[in-house]
């Protein structure tokens, strides 16, 4: 019946995320849950041997890897907002897609998705220069990749007008407004921290494309991914959780490409 | 007769080598003189804009581009040796072959050979466990890239074991000792300033594959590539007179791939 | 009379803007010519042998010498604006004008002043909380020291709650509104690019207080600091120029501190 | 009795080893221990906030704080062996100190003593020039500043041909041969894991100025501080032991400043 189609869900998250010395994602654990992995490119985070490592995980466990870009700035981990112009900015993306997929190809696969970053995620939502700006780096790279991001954001828009594939995420752990959109992090309740509440509405999310808004409303979700949060003490169990979960409840985790 | 096949040589030249608001390297004017661009990749010199132009710019005029990898040192140029690991050196190498080739295949042409820069140049002449590094990391790019370098260069050693093409360059304003080897930069007359002479030795390297060493004998050089460089003030212009002279002497001016 | 003291004006200019091998400003030209010398620290050019020797010139020719504090941005050259959070900015300032005071000490002299970079420049016109961030970061450094910008900017608003010494600055190659304020950049006309007019202007700023604004009318200009540009070519000619015209018109050019 | 002056030790530990978003050396742990703080400078690590509030941090509990500094060397934590001319590495080493002075004095104190990290520590162990060349960058710095190092290194050797004061130090962890010197980290048994064979050492060193060497003799270890580890698991645990067992044996703990 026509469920088995919809019951599919994607779990993707940030993986690769330390450089040199310095790690931060339990990229080993995580490798074991998630169906995608992305991966920093050297800019926020992630050094040449962590990107290799990663996609050589990713690649033996049948993980798709996608290339998680971001503005210049190790020191501010890619959290702070950049007026890049746009011609810079797509070279920036192409350049660190072309990085990763050297290590993706010696992997025995490929770079199969973008995903922005950070303060650059966050701008891309509403900034139609910035998101077109990504765009044009993921057209530089070539090969047509999809888009992973916020589902009626400007770069979900602009991949759409250059017949770029996209994908749409949600977050089981971030409250929503009754319009769909994210409530934002400085005001409270915010980011959802009670795991049980995350696993339930993760399933929600992925088997009745549903969600309850902060005020108590049902809203629809449209997403073919949920992102989980490799960064935070328990991230690995919290993320081995949901999986198990969504399979009890009936729906399949699986790549989106 | 044989002698047409003899009477070929390739002009490479550093190119690309500033870094955003830095220029540094007349890329346009030496773009219509050589044959062969050592674009370089992001860790010595070369934001992504720039290497994007200049993959444009040399495919456009028919120049084959080539990835100038470094060791990551913005701040010293490359030019001072690192003691980088050897799987962390081949994975940087990896990274900047990458990054290079999005720009090389948007502009509809490809990576199609690898030369390390600076100080990583002259330590691969010597260091069998550096060269090894550099090879793996053109390994792991994939392609079967060939390796630009000098004759006899632990770098052409470690290229020829990995079965990896392997390509000598000589340097025209370089003195070479009776032994065929360049005379160290430290020691007086290292350096060839006059243009006539660096003009003649050019053309005895390429038509009678021999210069005459700092003791006055004729000394054999095997070398498919000359070295022009980029980054010194009258070096377009040097380099036009060049590969006219070497034309006037019958030497055909080509890519070596 | 009170003229005397009204015809004074300090010239500024911003120097050692090169990093490594690449070179920008010419730093030893206009260290002929201004009295203030703004330094670059390291985070958009200014590798510390360059401030070091920036410092030592400045010194021995009794250049007064400020910290041209910057956003972490070298690829950007600080002209990208970063939403740095306001402690973070706060300390990398301060961490700027500490290295910077360790050049200036070691030349016999101290940093006497700080003016922001680029965007860092241009968002502390209006954004009060970078603005006070910048202002935070100069207390952090300690020594009370002045803070050069625009009269009417948020950061003059900043530094005065602070109880930190304010010095205006004024543009001879910029045009200005019928309010005082510069023309933005992207308006048609906006620079000034012919050399007798740049005169002329500075000139009337620093004997007249005044300037003739894009539309024709007189308004009036309170500053004690006349900024030159050292990165374009033909910048120290002009800039010896503007020097000369200055003292035929009876100004004294001297350092504001 | 003599005995009082001999049986003082001084207690250091590399802090503020974080960048950004990553952190390292549990600052706030160790800083509860130890007597005197190497804080990295932001050339192999240490981000100015991570600056600020280590400083803040020793300044507190009285803790003398020391420049860590290193080769400019973020992607590979400062391990990196590198040539870089002896006036480039003194700025540099001078731009490192400066920066940290100015968190130190906001804390109320100051830098009080200088210590190379990773590759330039033991690089300078036996490069007379890279040894005279971070001394040149203490002297630049100014204050006469205490440089904290291997005793018989040429490190020491130059700073006491500078007229600065050396400051021995020794590792409680570490195997010495019969000479007195450390085994090197790539021969067995180099590292000492066991921590109640740590502890022993460290009050063997501390008060009777000796350590059993690999092969059984004692061994004389003239050091008036101890290197305590702050980057390994447990490693805040073993600090505060050795410090316990320290005072046990009567051992005064003491900054050497």
């Amino acid at each position: 019946m026509s469920d088995a189609v919809d019951c599919v869900i994607d779990l993707n998250a940030d993986l690769g995320e330390g450089f040199g010395r310095w790690q931060l994602t339990d990229d080993e654990a995580l490798l074991s849950v998630v169906t995608s992995a992305n991966v920093a490119c050297g800019f926020h985070a992630g050094d040449p041997s962590t990107m290799r490592r990663v996609c050589d995980l990713a690649a033996a466990r049948g993980v798709v890897i996608g290339a998680q870009v971001s503005y210049r700035d190790l020191a501010g981990f890619g959290r702070r907002a950049m007026d890049v112009p746009p011609d810079e900015l797509a070279d920036e993306i192409a350049y660190q897609i072309g990085a990763l997929e050297v290590f993706a190809r010696a992997a025995g696969t490929r770079v199969s998705y973008v995903k922005p970053h950070g303060a650059l995620y966050n701008r891309c939502v509403h900034d139609a220069e910035q998101a077109g700006a990504v765009v044009e780096g993921v057209r530089t790279a070539g090969g047509g990749l999809p888009v992973l991001g916020l589902p009626g954001s400007r770069l979900h828009e602009a991949a759409r007008l250059a017949q770029l594939p996209v994908v749409g995420e949600a977050f089981a752990d971030r409250a929503y407004t009754a319009e769909g959109t994210l409530v934002p992090r400085r005001e409270p309740g915010a980011v959802i921290h009670d795991p049980d509440e995350v696993v339930k509405r993760a399933v929600g999310m992925a088997r009745d494309h549903a969600v309850t808004s902060r005020d108590g409303r049902r809203v629809a979700v449209a997403a073919r991914s949920l992102c989980l949060h490799g960064d935070t003490p328990g991230a690995a169990g919290l993320a081995r959780r949901v999986r198990s979960e969504l399979t009890a409840a009936g729906v399949r985790v699986r790549s989106f490409t």
